[in-house]
């Protein structure tokens, strides 16, 4: 099962591509970067760029399931219209393939990969380093918590599977 | 010059089309109505509705401009996500048919209808009615906000053209 974690924006979208093997119960990151939009162009302009780029994402790395952060209002209230505005498209595009997506709040995330809901951010780095065994990820935050959220639906499936 | 006024919603936007002859400075409306998605879908389903169905207004009356509402995020703070992700996917849609984007607060559009910021809904429709010389204005609220929006861009428009 090949799993998109994306942590959404107008400017930068973080993504990351991971692959859960069902049978050995086992997960590996394929990818993972950033999808950024010219801040010269106007919104609607940058949310089609954010369109094209997911669609080109979708069709290069087929994944099953996306799993998109769940936003709520009294976080960054100043962005929320803008972040809003990017995710509704992004989960517009992921309906427009197909693809089913799952939610988690940032905190949801963090308690999985850390134990911790309010982890700071370097604390779920150094986590993620852990759990895929490597000291080379990312340097961008939007992406890490990309790829976080996509563990978290991982160890959320896992869990599910181990309880059933 | 043709022009589509949009009130975003995720499950009920209202659109106005109007036509605008700029050479004897008349305008009249074309058709207004609204874009309903099902309530029992998702909503990445129910985001991917709303542009299809964008898409399909597009096709059939082909504006050369879109007149949408735009937003803030201490009015109707419980609803500003899923408002912002309709949005989001509107002005996309739009940006995918090249077509530009005028962007006007409801106050904006209160105010250049009836001469005040704040009126209420009847006030609106109201005034919508004396300007477009009618009594048979649409029912729904979303769909009068709309057509008025698209209103207030013309004499925007107009009102520029007679500084200029």
């Amino acid at each position: 099962m090949r799993i998109i974690g994306i942590d959404p924006g107008i400017a930068i979208s973080g993504y990351g591509i991971l692959d859960f093997d069902e049978y050995k119960n086992t997960f590996e990151l394929i990818t993972s970067g950033s999808v950024q939009t010219d801040k010269n162009n106007s919104t609607e302009q940058r949310l089609l760029e954010l369109h094209n780029d997911i669609s080109e994402l979708i069709k290069m790395y087929s994944p099953d399931c996306a799993v998109i952060e769940k936003l709520f209002y009294f976080k960054n209230a100043k962005t929320i219209i803008p972040v809003s505005e990017a995710r509704g498209v992004i989960c517009m595009t992921f309906a427009k393939y197909g693809i089913n997506i799952a939610e988690y709040t940032p905190q949801q995330a963090k308690q999985v990969i850390t134990g911790y809901g309010r982890a700071e951010k370097p604390e779920v780095a150094d986590m993620v380093k852990i759990i895929l065994n490597t000291n080379n990820i990312p340097k961008l935050d939007d992406t890490v918590d990309a790829i976080a959220l996509g563990i978290c639906h991982i160890r959320n499936i896992k869990l599910t599977a181990e309880v059933v």
